[in-house]
């Protein structure tokens, strides 16, 4: 897409698989995106390239995917205006506290809006929120979705209490 | 103020030292306010509904602050479309470790957009980032802050080489 | 059940293969429940609905189920006078630290009581103990359940002295 | 007091300090109480024929206040039928962790009751909240404290409302 | 063995698998010892009156293994005179930090002379090397066995420098 | 003295001030002992050299106090066949974790017997306690000194019942 | 290797799966190196002979993995005046946190240059840097190098793009 | 200095109170260096541009002090091909823990050498180390330097040894 309202950057492909949460979401409110592999210390001129050409083209909210000394959501905050969304991915050794904490922690003057470890839905949903707020769609979509939320949690439970927990349990 | 811009609501009044550093910066701004001492768990209707009178005032983007077991900005989230920027505040036994985890790691289909523990003035800029999106007067005040920012550590970085560290560190 | 004496909420229906070790505890000492799906974030007048109904309707005791920011129990702590158990579950990432956290560090003057991670049958029999302080019947159930908890271990430990520790972990 | 309603036990005189939150609350409330220091490791006799003396007495609820490796809440409940809560106290290395894990982490079939770290007066208002399940005269004032706690948000935000944050933070 | 030199008690039978090495290690150096399942929690009478039974039968070292809120070792080293070694087990939340914790951090008076979580081939070792103080016959065997521990390291050596590192990793 | 039953090896001097809690306690058990600053980084060969030297003028337990990185206690334990107790040093840091997990978490083969984080005290015991198998003079002071622990606790609680809790906090 | 410029060595023989990685990349920028299994405990004085026999056949830069207490690096240290690289090995109880705090956590005056947890490529890559200081050829097979991780990053982006994240995320 | 051998970044003036025992020990070596305050995110561009401009000055060695989400070290790290060494600064809320694993844990193929939390003395040693490789003077220096260490040790020692303890922990 040419002029995308999101761009969601990758540190690495084998993250892909965990972010693809929130690119399916974001579609399924039709928002325009781009997502690109680029690496804050492997490809680092690439990565403050892409920042400065998206915001040109008029992202509106960027979305930055990384584990372990996690840099790449906060060196995308360091070169754009435009809010952030940082996505924490789940570590081997140390179950994520790492990319939490090296998300999180910014500096005062260049704040990440970080959410939970490996919560890519979440991402998709803050930066649809965000969108919405000069979108009256989005948030009529917005608020279906929350409907929704609330009734796939009525119907479970309706389900849980027609059959019983222990039907319920080995369904 | 009556339409404001950005709701804060704080857990506890204690915690008011720590946002004010919020409320300086949406002041910077000239970003109208509107703050309330609220508690997701001593007054939760009261929260609730100010929740959704705010949301209805036409409030763009909430900010919460709590510490500990810190529900907060997760309740304000569970109430409104828009994005909600959740503050963990420091605590003397964990550190502020129990505010993160309990802000940051929202359950699917309900995201908050955490900042660093004890990051006021992160949250503030955050909001203003996401105002920013649809009101060109706040994206050009925040290219003048992130350039403020830059030049704040050349001047620092200036006296340092004129002056030497030991003469700087004495300072 | 129309009178239950002990209300469980789950947070999600995944946390029900954990919470089915209280909900069996309950009936083998009869004691009568009514176990829901409840969100704190997707369903949340639903869950306080439900808590001031089942208050009403002479529940004891509470227990509530959560995971990541497991905002459930303090939010049912919020709505009603009767003792809440919370119980923290499992993550992958944290390891259920944040589940923990999220549920011990009440604010002042909502409390929970909180069980080990996972600890479901625990969450039940803290459920009966309380229940136990009026209702003869149960504490004697009671007493003599902490009877077969001793006798369980001792006849382990008698296995292991007549076939010796390399026989037995073979078994 | 003869027949207390609450058995308060604290591992170390130095604790008190904390628990004295505990035992305020419970005045507050007329709740009758007997407190005392033991430990687990230092004195455990004593300590198992106090329970068992208080259980015969007729105590309904166990508090117990340790630190570190804190033993002494999982001792009482290894000893009583009734519900232990269990005070995790805050230590200067660990921050209080360590005394949380001891509590919590109880093994199946022995649950402790735990509230947060030195949440003292939280550890009082979960006994009341216990043993106003059988008596309605401590269920209408801890109705009335819930009301207060609102009462006491709303008027600290009354004043924020009226004064200005900047004004109420100096004072 | 009536007069076993070593008392090994183990919080639970799941636990044996992990402190079978310790009890081959006591064989492998013909060291006396008993092996017992109680529970601090569980079978708390059995217990003290295990400790001191076995105190007064001659043992010279008790070993304690317990994993979460792990007080096994603690009240053993409450009843007795004997140095006591304790072992925390592996957790599944918590990697055994809570085991860990609520082992090595007693209070002042009472200590636990703590080794490396399911460390049970260590607990063995340290209970050997306090019996070879008044025995020279462990203490030549300990001597032994640290020769052979730094024989297996050059064994193990000279196959990777024979063989490469690639031929010895595929092994 | 020239044939100490304990040696106490201290990584840095600034240590002193926790570790004279276990030359007190020595002391006060009329222990043989010998101090020394030695760093198992900084001196290594002297470390290993007085490790030697002392096993061989009949050193019967070691007493090695560090902190962060802390190898002291596992650089003493490769060199001796005595057994050896660990002592974590609090750190500014990290609150004397990272002294705990480098001295706890010992390869298969080589023990060290840690007690608590700046558990002065304590590793002055476990020494005594260990000497104690083989010399009944300080098996009855041990015994006599686990009595006046006892009646210490004791004595604090008979002064809290006489004086009330708010009498004896003002203390 | 007669006079390799690296040294590796490794606590344990089960470490040399994660080591391999470093092993391939001195191979690849054609670094002379020997590799040994060593333990700072259970063969210390082996260990440290061969730092001093390498240190003399003129190796520059010494790597040591090991895990748990994590000694090996810093013995290392203690013994050479050359850099040494430290290499966390991941542990199944902790994740390795314990291995990178007693390696990393080094008291002031003997420093190791640590690497993250598990990152033996990160550790090869690190002494290559060092030794690229005095050889010209070295420097320019780092550049390449780098420019090929630059590369392998937009590569992959580029079949990102091409195929798409749905397609690429099957492959 | 115009060819300095040494560049060091800080994150924040604010560091350099811990930074300066880094310059302080350059200066016992007599290193030639430069040190700036640049910042990863509120200065990047200026950051990136110090580093290629040193390198090609011919800096040997990059220190970069941050704390928090500490990404200066590992954007010095992608941007050079020189070591790069990273200095954790203690923060308030976690101890350092964050600014630990957000420069430690870095991705394959761009190291950062890591020394402890606020560890700059060994951050100026590691440089000076790796100098030494190419320089026989500061190899010479270092030598000296170890030996001074060591003596230190000693004569605390000595000192200890003459004046006893309880006369060396009053001074």
């Amino acid at each position: 897409m040419n002029n995308p309202a999101v761009a969601i950057l990758i540190g690495s492909d084998s993250d892909l698989e965990v972010v693809c949460d929130a690119l399916v979401t974001l579609e399924e409110f039709s928002v325009s995106y781009d997502v690109c592999v680029l690496s804050a210390h492997r490809s680092p001129q690439h990565t403050v390239a892409y920042v400065k050409t998206m915001e040109k083209k008029g992202v509106q909210v960027f979305i930055a995917a990384a584990g372990g000394a996690a840099h790449l959501p906060g060196i995308v905050a360091a070169h754009t205006v435009r809010p952030v969304i940082g996505l924490p991915i789940l570590t081997k050794a140390l179950g994520g506290v790492d990319s939490l904490y090296s998300i999180v922690q910014m500096p005062s003057g260049v704040p990440v809006a970080t959410v939970g470890i490996n919560a890519a839905k979440n991402a998709g949903l803050l930066a649809i929120q965000i969108l919405a707020l000069s979108d009256r769609n989005f948030e009529a979509k917005m608020r279906l979705y929350k409907r929704k939320l609330t009734k796939g949690v009525q119907e479970k439970n309706a389900v849980l209490q027609k059959s019983g927990w222990r039907k319920y349990s080995n369904t």
